[in-house]
């Protein structure tokens, strides 16, 4: 159906992006997975990033050299300690200190670039706005305004020749859902990578704000988690 | 008036940034000046730049290193001519060839995330949508449509600490009108680097359109241009 259609999907070898990553190439599009080397603690998710591109097809992965680090003002970036919980139901409320400034907006920016040298009309993001972390660009308002600036902006818009859709498959899913169709898809979730803080070895911590989300996700859908974690 | 209040400023090292830096500093901003490291063939004016913010008392200059080059498409990153013309008013017509994808979305959004950091409720960009190229991320409802996006993109937006504005103060000027303010306001446009194919040696190619531009507004301004130009 959209054979030979090109989108590119952010795939940061999380959960999330590499079901959008499926989703994408089920669809039947060209798929161009973009990754970002932005001085993250979490560096194994570049790693991870590169074998789920393989591993669904994707015709080319790009990973783009991104400053954010020097930015700072993040635990993600800084050294900042990354904040653990007890439980699995004890995630803490609010926007947390792995928030990292722009993240999306400077992604999404990068990957219209790229849709645009490529003549991609689609661009897939895995955010998510209901097993989240309250990140404020991972909101269906922030995904439409940023839709509605990226066609005033690049001149294969402007000149009529594409029409930019972001395309956010995972918006209104539940992690437990989000799980059940990667594994239709035939996601192998063993080799992505959620943990914001993992071990030297690259053992999931277990505590993080996202270990607990993906622990959820797979006890609420019933399904065995794969993750190698330091501790559980 | 804006005493203590902080901007990040865009600065690429030509002679519309420079200009928007001095008008940012003369309207008391503390500013941070912010350039990127784009892999662009006139790497000259990453120089310009710094010289430049020295001069105009920015607080700190942040080179940020963004891999636009590896999108490619484009004669300011690529292998491909930068084109020229025979006189100063046969100025090309259409988006040229030396449009890089979505950058000034990239930037503006970098610019975003340094701003949260920081906590400058300010951005300033030196886009001119009269003497300029044609470029689509110079146009006022690109600017307009980004403020919008980025207010919902950020924690302290959200939150409610700060609300951005993108200052674009050159937006309606002729190019005269910028080199007069700009020289009222001291800037030394002989440190200011415009052209896109520079001789090895830093000089201007005075034939490209950035030049073209540059030299007609010094015309119309009655100014002398200071520029080191290859050929007049």
């Amino acid at each position: 159906m959209n054979k030979n259609r090109k989108a590119v999907v952010l795939l940061s070898g999380g959960l999330d992006s590499a079901t959008a990553l499926a989703i994408a190439a089920a669809k039947g599009f060209d798929c161009y997975a973009m990754s970002f080397d932005y001085g993250q603690r979490h560096r194994f998710e570049l790693e991870a990033a590169k074998t789920i591109a393989e591993k669904l097809g994707a015709v080319k992965h790009l990973v783009l050299p991104v400053g954010l680090g020097d930015i700072g003002e993040s635990a993600l970036t800084a050294d900042i300690a990354v904040p653990k919980t007890r439980s699995d139901t004890d995630i803490a409320t609010g926007i947390p200190v792995t928030y990292v400034p722009a993240r999306n907006t400077v992604f999404l920016s990068c990957a219209l670039a790229w849709a645009e040298a490529l003549r991609a009309p689609d661009i897939f993001i895995g955010v998510n706005a209901i097993d989240y972390s309250g990140y404020p660009d991972c909101r269906p308002e922030f995904i439409n305004a940023f839709e509605r600036m990226a066609n005033l902006a690049i001149k294969a818009a402007v000149e009529g020749n594409i029409r930019i859709h972001i395309q956010a498959p995972l918006l209104y899913l539940t992690k437990a859902e989000i799980i059940k169709k990667g594994m239709a898809l035939g996601v192998d979730y063993s080799i992505t990578h959620s943990c914001y803080d993992p071990s030297p070895e690259g053992l999931a911590c277990g505590q993080c704000d996202s270990c607990r989300f993906r622990k959820k996700g797979f006890a609420e859908a019933g399904l065995d988690d794969p993750t190698h974690y330091a501790k559980k």
